[in-house]
């Protein structure tokens, strides 16, 4: 039998990693709908709605055994971050999630009420956040539990937030604090190993909540985007930190041809995370770089905006962009100019070189 | 180390089957959004647009093992099938697809170029029925291949069809011919089978061009919805077969609490299908009403309009509706009435009682 795979060259998947990839599948598309504003390239897809708003798509997959592992992920947190990280990229646009369909591919391993759990994380999700369950498939899966999310939502046009809209000497800012998911992450596959080895030890998590919780029932940044509005701030440009702050950083600054520097003194880092970062030999400063899954808001606004923003307790101004001559650089606590690199999160990458900041999720 | 799975007790799913689940999962749901006209529950979500449209949403996942079998599927096939599934449902609410994301966790036993092939099947179909690919996420997965595809439509407002609108005294009728798609699946196992018991045998699928392309590259009937239109012929309901003629009805039945007969000699078959058929000894009407993967249009139209669709050559009216009281009949080739049965394609359910309408797809 000839699937067609037989005499094509093959390059390994590896090669390219997950933004690699996505250029390589998406570059030479061309738009045809009139009602299509953007497509690929940004944390949603936008399209026209009615004369006042877009409307904005973004999708996620979650699969069991690379983004999360069933030995420690209770079923209904699962549900929870599932349809939350799709929530976080509406965020991202300054827009407000409406509806969400939901793919679900499940093995016979689990049974009715543990779907029924699943689900439950989903619809507590979609409560707070007030957002419909409009549709979705479930089906049978061979092995791995796989979750799609789409989530629908929308923006008023004149509030719309690119990736591209940032400018030369506007500040940068990050809304929480940046490393915590991935300590939490850390700490949830020491304790795994612990087990594995000597199933009568107890997982110690304790003196552990804040970022466990960071790590397996993350929030969407809802607050900041209405705070945003009350305040009368209007980001320039707008990302949600999934990949980490470096990554994610580089998406905005490749978006508008600039450069940045960010100061690592100002890196918003909670206790906690310093905390085990410690005890892992990590420096902060590079599980807040590279951590990924915050799920904060990494957004500029402009020079004049520096009054109305700077005592928002929730937000911290961490940097500025510049021209790209003045490169991509975090500026160390000992006034080291440090190139940013994206070593966060990618899916698709094997190996990334044992960074301490690789969050490679088994 | 606890998931939360610990003192659940446990239902299997198998019990439930997919439409049982969907029920289970969906039951208490309250739509929050004004924005949101109905949710699940036909063919596609339905959503407010502007003034004059709704927009459709639907989401399909396609699972290796599960849904296509790699060792006969072609990999641009497969992308080709898994958008056009989508936008069957699209045209199944009698809209026009728009949009569509695509969501893909690929292994590494997958090069890059067997993905760029993956999806130029997907951008084939796209421009074939003018959609716009706007977005997606491309991920690892551990094991199967995993497509998750959620399409986005619009349809005029007053042009919209549910599954609900049929009455009683309509016209049943189908678009183009049923069966086929499951006798190519028959063919493409067969001779899997003969080649696992001897590679040296090389599979013979001549002279099944036909029901082959109806299993691997199915179309959806933009040439229907487009055709009602020009004849100014308003459905009253429709739906897709996805999952067999039998099923299909008995949703529209659901949907409207009425009953109907469908007459065996009015069945569109394909001289192929009933060929095919005869070799495996299965009925072809049997093929026709438990098959599935058909993606042929299934509607009703009023009785007025008899003698515009009387004479489409694409279109054969079937049998009509009737109150429940009639029951939901076949009414067989020597007079017997033969209760439908819902028993197509269902991804979830293990073991359907080997009727040969179940398209158990390894």
């Amino acid at each position: 039998m000839s699937n067609g795979q037989g005499n094509i060259p093959r390059t390994e998947i590896e090669a390219f990693g997950e933004f690699g990839l996505i250029d390589l599948l998406t570059k030479n598309i061309k738009l045809k709908n009139k009602s299509t504003i953007t497509g690929v390239g940004d944390d949603t897809a936008v399209l026209e709605k009615d004369k006042e708003k877009y409307q904005l798509i973004t999708t996620d997959l979650l699969v069991e055994g690379v983004h999360f592992d069933m030995s420690y992920t209770p079923l209904k947190h699962l549900g929870y971050k599932a349809v939350v990280v799709n929530f976080s990229d509406i965020y991202a646009m300054n827009g407000t999630p409406r509806q969400v369909v939901i793919g679900m591919s499940v093995s016979n391993r689990f049974s009715v009420e543990a779907i029924e759990e699943i689900y439950s994380g989903i619809y507590l999700a979609c409560e707070m956040y007030g957002v419909d369950v409009v549709g979705g498939d479930t089906t049978a899966s061979p092995g791995s539990l796989f979750l799609s999310i789409t989530a629908i939502g929308e923006v008023k046009k004149e509030d719309i937030t690119y990736r591209k809209g940032a400018a030369e000497g506007d500040l940068v800012c990050v809304s929480g604090d940046l490393g915590a998911a991935y300590m939490g992450l850390l700490i949830l596959e020491r304790e795994k190993k612990a087990y594995e080895a000597n199933p009568n030890v107890q997982p110690d998590l304790s003196g552990h909540d804040y970022i466990l919780e960071r790590q397996l029932k993350p929030e969407a940044r809802k607050d900041i985007v209405e705070l945003l509005k009350k305040e009368n701030i209007r980001p320039t440009s707008m990302i949600d930190i999934s990949d980490g702050l470096a990554s994610d950083m580089l998406h905005i600054c490749e978006h508008t041809g600039l450069g940045v520097h960010l100061y690592e003194e100002k890196l918003p880092i909670d206790l906690a995370t310093v905390n085990v970062a410690d005890e892992f030999e990590i420096l902060p400063s590079v599980a807040a770089l590279n951590g990924g899954e915050d799920y904060e808001l990494l957004f500029t606004v402009k020079l004049d905006d520096h009054e109305k923003i700077k005592n928002q307790k929730n937000i911290r101004i961490i940097g500025h962009m510049t021209d790209i001559s003045n490169g991509r650089y975090l500026v160390s606590n000992d006034g080291n100019l440090v190139a940013l690199k994206a070593q966060g999160w990618d899916a698709l990458k094997k190996d990334k070189g044992g960074s301490p900041g690789n969050s490679q999720k088994s």
